[in-house]
């Protein structure tokens, strides 16, 4: 039985390019046979940067109720909220002490971000060792990232090591990144990456009309109606493509080469197409944010039940370390 | 009512100097009428750079023991161990977010200790965050502190304030610095200051064999027997000054430049001056030391009185930030 732990960044209500980068390969690498899921949402790394309450509540719940919606097996995973688990800052600090003050000095992220941000507190600087807690606070074997993440997991490694060989024994689980090579790109409606800050997001949590708006203002060439289009440059067919299934793509290839069908026809199609397929998600998404207290009450369970390993981890630090 | 707070380092068994140094004002100020005394020992101060679990169990207990032995009023204050009230390493995450990078980076502290030590980690830069965090999380009126220190309460004032000003309410208290400004300093065996690092402690808490010979090995110079001494350049004299009593200053004085008095005589006054004193606190003391889990009843009854008051100030904090 492999733990794999993965944090989520709560920055807003999903978008389809969250959806299929990042929730559904999520949902379906929990559901490999011999995998234990760890899902958490990094609510508290968010204070680095949101500093506004009801931003981060709504945020939290966005996230939660997407996750939900979608079909995340709570009940054979975890999944919770990082700020419900306070073990996980008490270890934070443990590790600090076993963490070169130049190693954070000289991490890329750091780097990256105090040159671009105005904001550089210190919790954007200790932010890789509360990584580290959050995953080694539960003995995780894998833990997926991006290559830009990889440095972090080096660390965290790291830092293990260093408590291990300090107290002599292995207190601490080495965790191992399994680098995820090809994460989805999904394109936005202008064509760049899909993504809140470039305002080209397709909200397929939004109300119908929101949705079918941004669906039919995705940027498309001025090629006539009666003429043929080529799909490989077009973003219509580009986001078509990642929705539908061998023969819906066939069929919408032959209509864009063949001529005599407009853009307007493709987007009525994709719009149909992402109805269809979240139909069931936007009902369970709509129904869960209305009931906060539901999403609260999954949260909390999720909470209970993890806990138990957090402290047991802790208190094996905690005895090694004279606490 | 003025809530005093005050962390008591855990850095081995106390000697002479700490108890009338640190110790004996400390008691003396929690007597004070209309004050509320929070002492608590700082083990999570101490793991960045004591690493040994034995070393720092042993310097608890010993701190702990040597507080109770000289007759700290644990029923009428507050006393704990600061490991024990987790809490606080949450709240240091939260403040972490409000601290400007460069003002941990410019800490005279840390400017010292990272040009002094080899182990220079990641706690050692963040120790100003985790500071603020024992103060305001007791809503602390007062922090009585030397000048040295007086740069971390400017710290956590301005974490304080920034945080407040951020939700847009008095969320946290900002303490005030009460600045010792004459900390008695007891001379050591050598005329230094006394201090572990430089072994020339008087260890009161010692067996009285080893006692004796510290006492005994006091530095003094040549001069013989039957001549007058000068008392204003002694080391034995200037610490039976700080435990004696007028007439038996006066009495000493006289025996110095009255002649015929030697350096083993006065040494010998020194020490039965010390049994008289802290006769009491020896008994108690070793009595605590040898059953551990009474000062370990002391210090978790302290925890739970005290972490009420810790919750209420981070939920507090929790309900500003929107966790």
């Amino acid at each position: 039985m492999a733990r794999i732990l993965t944090g989520i960044q709560s920055s807003g209500i999903p978008h389809l390019g969250n959806a299929l980068g990042a929730i559904e390969p999520g949902i379906e690498l929990s559901q490999k046979a011999g995998n234990e899921s760890f899902f958490f949402i990094a609510d508290l790394h968010s204070l680095t940067s949101v500093k506004d309450a009801d931003k981060r509540k709504e945020s939290v719940y966005a996230v939660a109720a997407a996750w939900l919606a979608l079909g995340f097996d709570v009940e054979n995973n975890y999944f919770y909220r990082q700020s419900d688990i306070p073990e996980v800052t008490e270890l934070t600090w443990y590790l600090s002490c076993f963490t070169p003050y130049p190693m954070l000095a000289n991490a890329h992220s750091f780097k990256d971000k105090s040159d671009r941000l105005s904001d550089v507190n210190a919790g954007l600087f200790t932010y890789p060792v509360l990584m580290a807690s959050d995953i080694l606070l539960y003995d995780a074997d894998e833990v997926p990232v991006g290559k830009d993440q990889k440095q972090h997991l080096e660390m965290t490694r790291d830092m293990a090591s260093a408590l291990n060989h300090r107290v002599g024994e292995e207190v601490l689980k080495l965790p191992e990144a399994v680098i995820r090579e090809s994460v989805k790109t999904v394109p936005g409606t202008d064509g760049q990456k899909m993504s809140k800050s470039y305002g080209n997001t397709i909200d397929i949590f939004a109300s119908a009309k929101a949705l079918k708006k941004q669906v039919m203002g995705i940027v498309t060439d001025s090629t006539p109606l009666e003429e043929p289009k080529n799909p490989d440059t077009c973003n219509v067919f580009a986001l078509y493509q990642l929705l539908a299934n061998e023969s819906q793509i066939e069929e919408m290839r032959a209509n864009y080469l063949g001529g005599n069908y407009g853009y307007g026809h493709a987007k009525k199609a994709l719009l149909e197409l992402i109805m269809e397929r979240y139909g069931d998600a936007r009902e369970k998404y709509q129904m869960l944010i209305e009931n906060p207290q539901q999403i609260e009450d999954y949260l909390l369970a999720g909470a209970e039940k993890v806990r138990p390993i957090a402290r047991e981890v802790l208190n094996r630090v905690r005895g090694s370390l004279g606490f």
